[in-house]
C-alpha cells in the first residue's frame, strides 16, 4: 500500500520538524539568553509554517484520499494512525491561512499586553487585544465547526480532547458545582492545620531530592533532563523529555509537587508505543489523559499518606530539619490542606474544580457572545461568590490572572479537571484490580504501578480514543463519582 | 523588483532553518542526554533536507534568474547578497540528491568507524569506510568542477573559502615548508624551558574566570552563553552565540586559550552586520576569515608578553597560586613554547603549519588519485619525517589522529594556516595604522581593538572576497611575510 507508506513518511517528516520545535522551546524556556528573543521567534514561526504547509499541502490530501480507500489491508494499528493522519489533517485545513497568521499576530499581541496589565490589575488596557483574540476564536470555532460537523465550542474542544464535547462536560461538572461548595464546607470544618514547616531549602538540596524522585518513579536520565524555568513543564520529545522545575527556597514542597506533577507526564511521554514513535497513533491522547497521568501521580499517589511516609525521612535527610512539623502526618496533613482561594494555580483538589467550572462556563458564554468581554469581570466575581464564595479584590486576582484566555487557549481548561477525574478513576480501578501495584508508594517502590501504567495506558498511544480505553481499562466511561469518592476518603473519613 | 525580494524572503526562510540547526547541534554537543541520538539525528537530517530542498528548487533558480536580470537595480549590499545567493545556489545544485545522500551515509558510517579505529591505531579497519568516502568527494569534486568551472580541488575549496585557488594556497604555504623547519630549529636550541605550573585548577575558577575574559574582550552576555563539551566550538546565531569550553584541572592554560580562541569566532559572529541579518552577505566571508578572527585573538593578542602580564594577576587570584611559576614572564614562556609533536591540535604556532603542509598535499594527491589510500600511513610518517624530523610510532598519532577526513571535509585544512597568515598580517596592519587599538591590551582593556574589527571586518559580513577586503585593509593581499615576521619577532628577538 504505497499510499499508506508515503504517509508514515510524511508525518515522520512532520514530527521531526515538531520534535525540533520542541527543543527550541525548551531552550527558550531554560537556555536562551534574552537577546535572542527575536531570531528565535523567527525560527520558530519558520519551522511551524514548514510544519502546516507539509500538512496541509494537496499531496498530503491526496495521500490520504487513497490510503481511506486501501483501509482493508491495514491493520489496527495503521488504521488508527490513518484515522489520527486524517483528524490532523482535518483540523488543520478547517483554517484559511490567513485566520491562522491574525491568530498567531493576535495572540502574540495579548499576550504581551497580559503580562503588562496583570500586574496593574488593568482590565481595559487588556480588553480591545482579547476582544480580537476572541472574535477570532469564533471564527476559528465556525470553521471548525464546518470542517467536523461539531458544534462550535466542541470543535475547538476536539484539537485538545478528540472526541470530547460541553454536553459530555456538563454531565461531569455540574454535579461537581453542585457538591463540591458543601463538601468544601464540611473539610474547612473538619481539617486540622498542619505547623509551619521552617525553611530554607536550599535549592541544590530540593534540586537533588527532585532527581532521586524522578529516578525512583521511573524517569530514564537516559533519554531525559531536569533543569530550571519560571514555569515549571514536561517538553521535549518521549526519546528525550525535557522537564523543568523552579525552587522556592522558603517551600520545599511546591518545587517537588510539581517536579513529580510533570514526572507524571514525562512518564507517559516516554511509555508512549516505541514501534510508533514519530507517528501520529504513536502520540499521547489528548489533554485529558495527559493530566490523569500528572495528576495520578502528584494528586493519588505522591500527596498520600503512604507516599508522605517513605518522603518524610528523606526531606529530613537531605535539608537537615527535624521534629513534629517535619513528620509523615503533619507533612501529609500540609499537602492536602484546603482552603479558598482566589489563584487557580495554587488551588488544593477540592476547589480546584470549581475554578475550572467558573472559566468553562464563562468562556462558552464568551464564545457563544452571550456574555460581552466588557462584562468579564462582573461575571468571574459573580461566579466566584456563588462558587467559592469568595470575591476578588482586583482582576490581578480575578479575570486577569491567567494567560490562557490571552494566549487563544479556548476550551482547555476543562481537561484539568477531567484530568482529575480520570486519574482517581484509574487509581480506583487499579486499587481493586491489582493493588499489588499500590504496595510499593509506602517503601517508594512504583515498579509495580508504573509496569501497569505502561501496559494499560502508555503503550496504547492513541490507537483507542479516551473513552474507549477508559472502559477497558476501569470498565465504565469517564466519571464524577470515583472523584469524589476520593475526596470524601482523603477529606472527610 | 520583486524578485529580488522574494529572494530575500527565500534566504531568510533558510537562514532561520540553519539557526534551528545550530541550536540543535549545540544541544547535542552540551545538554542532550545519549538516548536522544536516534531522534536527534533524524531532525537534522530533515531540516537539512527541508533546507537543501528550498534551496535548490526550481522557484528558486527561476527568481535567481529574475532578479539576476534586474541587477542595475540594487545596491551594493544587495548586489553582493545576490551574488552570495547565486554561489549557494550554484554549490547546492551542483550535485545529485543521490550523491548527497551517499555522502551523509558514508560519512556517518566512516566517522563511527573511525572512532573505534584510532585508539586501536587500525588504520586498515578505516580503510575501506575511508576509500568510500574519498571516491564520493572525487565525485563532488569532479561535478563541483563543472558547475564551477574550477579544478576539482579548487572547487572543494570554494565551498569553505570563496575565491581560493590551490595556486594560491601553494604560493602561501610553499614558503613555510622550505622556512619553518630551518626556524623550528633556531627557536628549540634558544628558548627558555618554562618553570611547571602546578595545579589543581578547579573547573569552577576557570569557568569564572574564561567568563570574565570573554565579557573583557566584548562578548555580549545578553546575546550568548558559555557551556561545556567534549570538544570547545562557536556555535549559535550572530544574535545569540553558543560558546563551549572543556576543563582540564591540570593545565588552566589550555582550557582559557580555547574560550579566548572561540571568543574570537564569537565576536565576529556577533559583529556581523545587523542590517543583514538572516541573508547570505550577512554572513561571515569564510573558513580562512573566520580562523583569521580567532587566531588574531588567541596568537597574536592573548598569548602576547602585554596580555599575559595582564593575565597573571588574574590566574594567581582566582586560583590562589604564586611564586615565579604565575610570573607574567614565566607563564608567556609557557604559552608560546614551541615543541615537535606528533598531534596537530596540540602544536604551537610554529610547527602548526608544518601539520597543514602535510594535510595539504596528501589530500590533493589522494583526490587526484595520485596517491592510494592503502598507501596513507606510509606516506604520512615519510612527510612528518621531511618537515618536522620525527615519525609517528603508530598511526593513531599518525594519520588517523584527525576527524575532517572520515566527515569528508577535505579542502578544509588549509583554511586554518592561511587564517594564521591572515591574522598576523591584519595584526601588523593595526600596530601600523591604528597602534592606540592595541594599547589597551596590556590593561585588559580592547575596546579600541574591537572597534577595530568591526569597522574594518565584521560590519563588511562577505560584501566584498577575502582577497579584496584584506587588500583594502592592509594595502596588500594575503601573505606568508608578516606571518613569519611575527615568528621572528616573538621567538629568536
Amino acid at each position: 500500500m504505497p499510499a499508506y507508506q508515503a504517509l508514515e513518511a510524511r508525518f515522520k517528516r512532520l514530527s521531526d520538524i515538531r520534535g525540533a520545535l520542541a527543543v527550541l522551546h525548551w531552550d527558550r524556556q531554560t537556555m536562551m539568553p534574552a537577546g535572542g528573543n527575536a531570531v528565535r521567534a523567527d525560527q520558530v514561526a519558520t519551522l511551524q509554517q514548514i510544519g502546516h504547509e507539509l500538512l496541509i499541502s494537496d499531496e498530503t490530501g491526496a495521500l490520504l484520499e487513497q490510503a481511506s480507500a486501501e483501509v482493508a489491508g491495514l491493520d489496527e494499528w495503521q488504521g488508527a494512525n490513518l484515522r489520527e493522519m486524517c483528524r490532523a489533517y482535518a483540523h488543520a485545513t478547517a483554517l484559511e491561512p490567513e485566520l491562522v497568521a491574525a491568530q498567531a499576530r493576535a495572540t502574540a499581541r495579548a499576550e504581551m499586553i497580559w503580562r503588562e496589565a496583570r500586574p496593574r490589575s488593568d482590565f481595559k488596557r487588556l480588553l480591545p487585544a482579547l476582544e480580537e483574540v476572541f472574535r477570532l476564536s469564533r471564527e476559528e470555532a465556525a470553521a471548525k465547526a464546518l470542517a467536523l460537523d461539531l458544534a462550535p465550542y466542541d470543535a475547538l474542544l476536539d484539537g485538545y480532547e478528540p472526541g470530547l464535547t460541553s454536553a459530555a462536560i456538563d454531565a461531569l461538572l455540574d454535579p461537581l458545582a453542585d457538591l463540591l461548595p458543601d463538601l468544601l464546607e464540611q473539610v474547612l470544618t473538619r481539617q486540622r492545620e498542619p505547623l509551619p514547616t521552617p525553611g530554607p531549602f536550599p535549592a541544590a538540596g530540593q534540586k537533588a531530592l527532585g532527581l532521586r524522585l524522578m529516578r525512583t518513579l521511573g524517569f530514564d536520565f537516559e533519554h531525559g533532563r531536569l533543569d530550571e524555568s519560571a514555569h515549571p513543564f514536561c517538553g521535549g520529545v518521549p526519546d528525550d523529555v525535557r522537564l523543568t522545575a523552579r525552587y522556592d527556597e522558603s517551600d520545599a514542597a511546591s518545587g517537588l509537587m510539581a517536579i513529580l506533577h510533570e514526572t507524571g507526564h514525562a512518564l507517559y511521554n516516554a511509555g508512549l508505543p516505541k514501534a510508533w514513535r514519530g507517528q501520529p497513533v504513536g502520540r499521547a491522547l489528548g489533554m485529558v489523559a495527559h493530566e490523569s497521568q500528572s495528576l495520578l501521580i502528584e494528586m493519588q499517589v505522591c500527596r498520600s499518606r503512604a507516599f508522605l511516609g517513605y518522603l518524610a525521612p528523606l526531606l529530613r535527610e537531605t535539608f537537615g530539619a527535624d521534629g513534629e512539623a517535619f513528620s509523615a502526618d503533619n507533612l501529609y496533613r500540609a499537602a492536602i490542606r484546603v482552603g479558598r482561594g482566589f489563584i487557580r494555580v495554587d488551588a488544593d483538589e477540592v476547589t480546584y474544580p470549581l475554578h475550572v467550572v467558573l472559566r468553562y462556563r464563562l468562556e462558552k458564554a464568551l464564545l457563544a457572545d452571550d456574555l460581552r468581554l466588557a462584562d468579564l469581570p462582573g461575571a468571574w466575581n459573580e461566579g466566584m461568590r456563588a462558587l467559592l464564595g469568595i470575591v476578588p479584590p482586583d482582576d490581578r486576582l480575578g479575570c486577569l490572572q491567567d494567560i490562557h484566555w490571552p494566549a487563544g487557549a479556548i476550551a482547555y481548561f476543562p481537561c484539568y479537571t477531567l484530568g482529575a477525574l480520570m486519574a482517581a478513576q484509574l487509581f480506583q480501578a487499579i486499587e481493586a484490580a491489582a493493588p499489588d501495584a499500590l504496595a510499593g508508594i509506602a517503601r517508594g517502590d512504583f515498579r509495580a504501578l508504573l509496569a501497569w501504567l505502561r501496559a494499560n495506558i502508555h503503550e496504547h498511544g492513541a490507537r483507542d480514543d479516551t473513552q474507549t480505553l477508559l472502559t477497558r481499562v476501569t470498565g465504565r466511561p469517564l466519571e464524577a463519582r470515583p472523584f469524589l469518592r476520593h475526596l470524601e476518603a482523603r477529606y472527610l473519613s
